[in-house]
Order: structure tokens, then C-alpha cells, then sequence
């Protein structure tokens, strides 16, 4: 982000980068998933898909989270990691399918979940080829999204790269819907599981279903949990389903 | 195509349905790129990705081409097949990047060449997520090309759906270019080869590189065979380095 600012000094006039630069978390936090989409464009358009990745990597293999002061990719769900690990040790293929970027969780997806860059779905811009000076190409970022892979656009992602239809499918939020919806309606034995984060104490609690608090963040509507029910998925409750969340406690 | 006619029978005067009801393969063969993509769009958009893929593989299954009387998936490079064997048995993990359409290559990879339908990159019409009448999920296709696999579109269709950079890559012609150079161009030890058809009486010839026949099909101009001697893609001959072409030989 510094970076853009510096190079297009009248951003820090506008919004949603004038937000970013007060540095104050919360309000960044209320971005709009618009504002975010707008920073993404601003700040990745025309970079190398390869600069890119580079510091994300760097970056990810140093951040830590404030609250457990442990680095980002140690904060993966130990029952997540067992249930990705069973799948595989019985003959199934795994696959991230997630609503961030994609070229930002292929980064770390084989060393922290055994997920490999090419099983990772995610939320992606379109790229263009070119040629540097020397003649060597390199593929740049372009100020297009070409997959939004949340809600509907997570089924249509799901096709797009992975052309089958799931087997099973595991969400948290209102964003995974529509795919736990379209894995369910498959033929045959198909498993949808999503997992209500209630447990305030040991991690976060999302709702506002059952009475949870409403959040910005892993939004789950009643609405969600009632077509859970309705349709079949399993609904796992943090608190009183999983004896342990993260590896290292 | 016949549906399609059915369904808006003033197709049938305009081009290039025109062309395509005369049933004249020669006509036909001479179609634009736009041609053939106003046409994919025409008859696909709106259609139910899971129909398209029964349409597609009940065709497949009986179709043969005019010269070999063979089907289509008999029709296969013994040594492409060869070669990606050689690479699976040593710990690689093979893809076809494809400009043909990759839901329909996806429908018989795997049991063609050894490729699972998650493993196939092509071009692609965006898909949409609806319900039906008893609220079942299901895919159309939308009249929107999101990739088309070709050209640049092979790098960029790469990185959107594997998400890293080939160690080789194999072509046959012009479209194939930016691959191999994008392969090419990889750090460490990088291979990119391309088939030259230069075998008109076994298969084919395709030019106009070498003084080859010029084609509609599977153009491989001189500028595409000078570009791989220099940036040191090997060539391969058809006709001098394959015994035999056909597994049904």
C-alpha cells in the first residue's frame, strides 16, 4: 500500500485509501468488500504475478495475529487439518476454495495445509502477458476480476478450474452457500459440513444466528443455519464439537 | 446446431450459421476464429454445464474422422502418449492446455490420456448459478468468453488454474508460442519442444515453416520455427523422429 501511495500521492486523499492510511484497524477492518476490491485493483494492477508472489511470501512467513501472537499460518483448525489428511489417506483430493485471492493462498497452501498451488481456488485477477526489455515475458496483474469466488461465484470457480462437482464440501460462512448447496445436490452419497463459530471464549463467535453476535467478518445468517438443517449439512459447533482448535494449545 | 435453428430458425440465413447448414466441410473448415466463437456462444449460452457434458461424451464415443475411420480418441501421438508417461512415472504431473474447449476436453481426459478433467486448462465460456423449478442448484453457460486458451491466453490460462510455472511444455503450433516461451524462460533446467506436422502422407503437413503446406489449421509459420532454434525449443519431425504415429499402426 505504501508503495501506491507514494507513486500516486492523491490516493491518500480518496477513500477507501485514506481509511488505510490512518492505520486505525478497526475502521479498516469496516471496509466494504467494494473498498477492498478497489485497493486490490490500485495496488496490484501491473505487477509481476511473480513479484507478487515473492512478498507474500515474505510477508506471510513473518506476520502474527495480535491475539495469539502466533504466526498466521500456525492459526489453521486442527480438526480442518485432520479431516483434509483423512480425505486424502482415503483416496480423495483436496481443494482450497476460498473467497481471498488465489495467488495469495497458493503461496503457502503445500506447506500449510499438503494443499498444492494448483487445488487452490480463490478470488483472482485477470493477467497479461509481456515481454520485459531483455525479451524475457512475464505475466502482469490487470485491473480486471475475473473470478470472485465467494457465494454464487464459488460453484462457477469450482467449475471453472476444477470441473467436477465436490464429493464434500466444508464452509463457516454465508459466502460458502451456494457451494455447500451445489455439492449436496450432487448424486449419490454427498457430504456438506459447515462450522458455527459460537465459541467466544476459545476463538470467535459469528452469528447473528442462534443469537450470535453480527459481525462484518464470517458473516452466518440464521437464514443459513436454517437451510443447514433443511438441506442436510452438518452443523459443527466449535464449542462443543472440536476438543481442540489450533495444534499449538 | 439443428437446436439452435429449431429454437431461432432466422439463424439459418445469417452468417456464419449459413455456412454451417450448407453442411459444405470445406466451407466450414474455413471459419473464422470470431465465426467460431459467435456460434459456441449462440448454441451453448443458457445451457446446463452437466447436459453439455452428456452431449459431449455421448458424441465423443462414436465419433470418426473421414480419413482413418478411427475414433477421434484413437487418433492420439503414441509418443505424446509415451512422453507423458515417461513424465508420471518420474514424479511430474501432466495438464493439457488446450485452445479447444476444456468442458469438452474434460470429458474424456482421463480416460484418453491418463488427465483428470481438474488437469485440463482450455478455453471457457463463464458459467452462471441458478436454480431449477424444485430449487435444485445447477451451472448454464453464459455468453461471456473468460479465457480464451490460445496464444497469450496459454500463460495467462496457467497461471488462473494451475498457478505455477510448467518445467515443460509441449506444442504443435503458433498458438502454442507464448507457452513455450513462458516455459522456456523458467529458472534451472526448463524443456519446450514443438511437433512440426511435416508428414503429409503418414498424418499430416502443416506450414508455412520449411516451405509446408500453408493451412488454416494448425498454422506453424517460419518465424515459429526460427524462434525455436534460437531460443532452444527442440523441433521435433514428424516424419524423421516418429516410428510410428498411431497406437493403431
Amino acid at each position: 500500500m505504501p508503495v501506491v501511495i507514494k507513486e500516486r500521492p492523491e490516493l491518500a486523499k480518496v477513500e477507501p485509501f485514506r481509511t488505510v492510511m490512518t492505520g486505525d484497524f478497526e475502521k479498516i477492518a469496516k471496509l466494504s468488500l467494494h473498498d477492498l476490491e478497489t485497493i486490490a485493483v490500485a495496488t496490484l494492477t501491473g505487477m509481476d504475478v511473480e513479484v507478487f508472489a515473492a512478498e507474500a511470501k515474505a510477508w506471510i512467513e513473518s506476520a502474527r495475529d495480535h491475539r495469539w501472537k502466533q504466526l498466521y499460518t500456525e492459526l489453521t483448525y486442527l480438526p480442518m487439518q485432520e479431516v483434509l489428511g483423512f480425505f486424502r489417506a482415503n483416496g480423495f483430493k483436496t481443494f482450497i476454495v476460498t473467497g481471498g485471492g488465489q495467488d495469495f493462498v497458493r503461496v503457502y497452501s503445500q506447506r500449510v495445509y499438503g494443499i498444492p498451488p494448483e487445488q487452490v481456488v480463490g478470488s483472482a485477477l485477470g493477467t497479461k502477458y509481456g515481454y520485459d526489455k531483455a525479451g524475457k515475458p512475464f505475466l502482469t496483474k490487470e485491473p480486471k476480476l475475473l473470478l470472485n469466488d465467494d457465494n454464487a461465484g464459488k460453484p462457477e470457480g469450482i467449475h471453472l478450474e476444477i470441473g467436477r462437482r465436490p464429493h464434500a464440501a466444508f464452509g463457516n460462512s454465508t459466502g460458502d452457500r451456494q457451494m455447500l448447496e451445489y455439492t449436496k445436490a450432487g448424486d449419490g452419497a454427498r457430504l456438506s459440513m459447515i462450522v458455527l463459530h459460537d465459541d467466544a471464549k476459545r476463538e470467535y463467535a459469528y452469528g447473528p444466528a442462534r443469537g450470535l453476535p453480527e459481525t462484518r467478518v464470517g458473516t452466518f445468517p440464521q437464514a443459513l443455519y436454517d437451510e443447514a438443517k433443511k438441506d442436510g449439512w452438518f452443523v459443527i459447533s466449535m464449542k462443543d464439537d472440536w476438543k481442540r482448535i489450533f495444534a499449538f494449545e
